[in-house]
């Protein structure tokens, strides 16, 4: 064999003994007991995925897609029963990529989620950008719904629902993708250290309470390297990273696992969405000082074919600006700019250092000027107070509640794509036309992304004006609009 | 208008007067002169594209892509005179993007390079996969060749080649594209200090030799990060960063502009090249002791389909493992781990750093272990002694000029692409074979991209025979081999 290992397959621990220094396992079938003894003990159990306690969660047509055996009896299912409606409980990752496969395979698809936004990781209001992509991709979303059980009637399911989208939902088959839970019961049982998380608790060489015993994978504990928070990381590429530290450990060597970023990517439809850090929700019940900017930069070179808006929130200390966390989301190009967040964050990078990196640039890949040096360009006129901002979801909608709103778009944009009560001067009459504003008044700008509002608030502000950019602009306020019902996709 | 400027048109500007701080600028057509004063002043003049001085040049079938008119005239050729047959001379970014759109169109095209490789930011051994892909594309490519001269026949242009592909070459249209050079007759008119590299030389706040006259873009000599030499970076990324630090300083802040990566792309038909920072030539040139990987990782996850792999070399600080250079081609995902390796060059990263980076995963996107963490792997091999290689271009080929090759891929995968003279032991076997191994020689190991050489390597290693790994594995081995004509592309 490659690497000359003895796997014991079809075998379970069932306990460490830590005192003898050994594993008691069990064969399969047959349940044979045998001990095991080690020098060093790595656990890597990983997690087990959520299964409510309601009713009829155990059904045939209820699946998980935790394994190989769950995910081949899913496949078998849809090849055999040609089921029509498809059901999915949690907006996670799992939950995402499944709708997008259920309706791929011309399934009638609801995702139903307990809380007020899919994917935990994002802030609401770029969740609201997947959550308005999945209704216009015609999944039934229904977010603020809890299912309290599944029946099995003539002709098909019905699920009990609760909440904000209640009532009985019918559906061929119901995917459980509820989140997972570390798998900690050996560890626990053997009396190792178990963090609040509720992960196993190492130091930064991997070893848990007992300096013989490591641990890596889902099952560990991470302290995040933004909020300097435990949580659970639940990656696969921390999962890889952490055991080549026990490994190297366990080999005499000096390598160290650290802080996590938790990085990561989900494909949604059309659309690639990335998370990078702390989020602002994080970020709050850390009780960190932070700032943050919106922006929607091209993907690409605008007069390059097939580029796209990206929907970016970078998220940055205030006072230093060091980078704190970044949300990216679009139709391509997203995970690169995540991938080079991700560098900056793990390197101590500022806010403001991200308008200096050399990225590589050709029409087909970027823009001269990349996506992420904007965004430290916004972010840096933030920290120098250059630019004052203020944020659509902290005003009611539409209108901005009483604010006084400047739309410096051109009059066909304004047109045709209005916000209740806003003023139309586009930009290059601005300056000219400061007489239809008020002195005595905030004075709040948008435009389409930020740019032009930016160069208008410059403007005003050197005339004597009180203005304030929309962060974000109209492509900020039209997801938050769209997830609130005020407007409706074209 | 947006910024309340004036713009001068049709104005060229023909000297600067220092001592009485104006411009002296010509009013085109007429030629009127006008003097305008200045505080502060900004070159940014751009660079003039090089048109050789041979017989023919100025023919109205050669075209330069410089401007919008030299691409206007193209264009219109392109479409009036329905050519069929297009010769590009030089290989560097505009020749290799019009050399595929000649052939989008449906034009033979030839492309005539006087060095030995194109795109001379590259090391030859990575330029080689462009050539290669090049042939594979149908382009008639002719390194180390000149032309002397084009001549107007009847039935069209005859170019006068010598050389290793000389003769006569008939093309329709000839595109010139050798490269640029700094333009700076004004500013060394005017007395301001140039740089040995030809360009204006800077201050980090963009000042020339003169505190009031400033200087931005292509014109400009750079200072390259990895080398700490002189050098012209011509790239529009560059050009706005300093543009941005210039305006700065007039107005009074305190930004700078810092030594350069030089990070580029380029799109050459399928495929996409990158480069960011120093290539090994520039390190041998400038004397630094570096060291540097080859490997060849999958764009994404395995099974998810539609990835493609990268060709990445690495190159870092011998000792410290600082990053110098990467180069990076692959048909997708190249620019994105070139940003990385970008941002990493700029944060002071050492290779091993690269591990460590936690970047976004998902299927479509990404492995859990991205190929950035892999190339860091293979690095912090290098770097802590436990990976001794040795590469392709440095053994005479076929079979490694006297070597002894182990090849530890499959039967299969050694019977269908084999490497003349190497001994085939499956990685899976090879602790049961190393009976056939010499005690005596070093043993040059090798697999398809890396991996399991290394691994084998590891092995051997710990048997007591002298192994090394040839960086890069086949596919390194392929290409060179493509490129001097041992096999061919299938």
């Amino acid at each position: 064999g490659r690497f000359n290992l003895t796997v014991l397959v079809n075998t379970e621990a069932v306990a460490i003994n830590r005192k003898q220094k050994t594993v008691t396992a069990k064969k399969l079938p047959g349940g044979e007991l045998s001990d095991y003894p080690y020098d060093k003990l790595l656990l890597a159990p990983g997690s087990c995925a959520v299964r409510p306690s309601i009713a009829g969660a155990d059904l045939p047509e209820v699946f998980l897609l935790k394994d190989v055996g769950g995910t081949a009896a899913l496949k078998n299912f849809l090849n055999s029963q040609k089921p029509e409606r498809a059901a999915v409980i949690g907006g996670g990752s799992i939950g995402l990529e499944a709708a997008e496969n259920f309706c791929a395979l011309g399934l009638k698809t609801a995702l139903i989620e307990a809380s007020g936004q899919i994917m935990p990781a994002f802030d609401p209001e770029m969740a609201a950008i997947l959550q308005n992509h999945l209704r216009q991709k015609k999944v039934d979303l229904r977010l603020n719904t809890l299912v309290s059980g599944i029946e099995k009637k003539r002709g098909g399911l019905v699920l009990r629902l609760s909440g904000e989208k209640g009532g009985g939902l019918k559906a061929d088959l119901v995917l459980l993708s509820m989140g997972v839970r570390p798998e900690t019961s050996l560890a626990a049982a053997a009396g190792l250290k178990i963090g609040k998380s509720g992960g196993i608790k190492t130091n930064r060489f991997m070893q848990t309470s007992d300096k013989d015993i490591y641990a890596a994978g889902d099952a560990v504990e991470s302290i995040h390297a933004a909020t300097g928070r435990p949580f659970i990381a639940a990656l696969a590429g921390n999962a890889g990273k952490q055991a080549r530290v026990a490994a190297a450990h366990i080999a005499g060597e000096k390598k160290t696992f650290g802080r996590v970023l938790a990085s990561a990517a989900v494909k949604v439809f059309d659309l690639t969405a990335c998370v990078v850090g702390a989020n602002e929700k994080e970020l709050k019940a850390a009780g960190l000082n932070y700032d943050k900017v919106y922006l929607h930069p091209a993907s690409r070179a605008a007069y390059y074919p097939g580029g796209s808006p990206l929907s970016i929130k970078l998220l940055f200390a205030a006072g230093s600006g060091k980078i704190l966390g970044a949300q990216v989301i679009g139709k391509s190009g997203a995970d690169k700019r995540a991938d080079v967040f991700a560098a900056a964050l793990k390197s101590g990078l500022t806010a403001c250092d991200l308008g200096e990196l050399e990225l590589v640039y050709a029409p087909p890949y970027a823009s001269a000027r990349d996506p992420v040096n904007y965004a430290g360009d916004v972010a840096a006129q933030v920290l120098t107070g250059g630019l004052r901002q203020a944020f659509w979801q902290d005003a009611p909608l539409p209108g901005g509640g009483g604010r006084f709103l400047l739309d410096v778009r051109t009059a066909a944009e304004h047109a045709g794509a209005p916000i209740n009560g806003a003023l139309n001067i586009p930009l290059h009459e601005l300056r000219e036309r400061t007489g239809e504003l008020p002195k005595d008044k905030t004075i709040y700008v948008f435009c389409h992304s930020g740019l032009r509002s930016y160069i208008a608030c410059r403007a005003l502000t050197q005339k004597g004006f009180d203005a304030v950019n929309m962060s974000g602009g109209y492509m900020s306020w039209r997801e938050i609009a769209l997830e609130q019902g005020l407007i409706k996709e074209r």
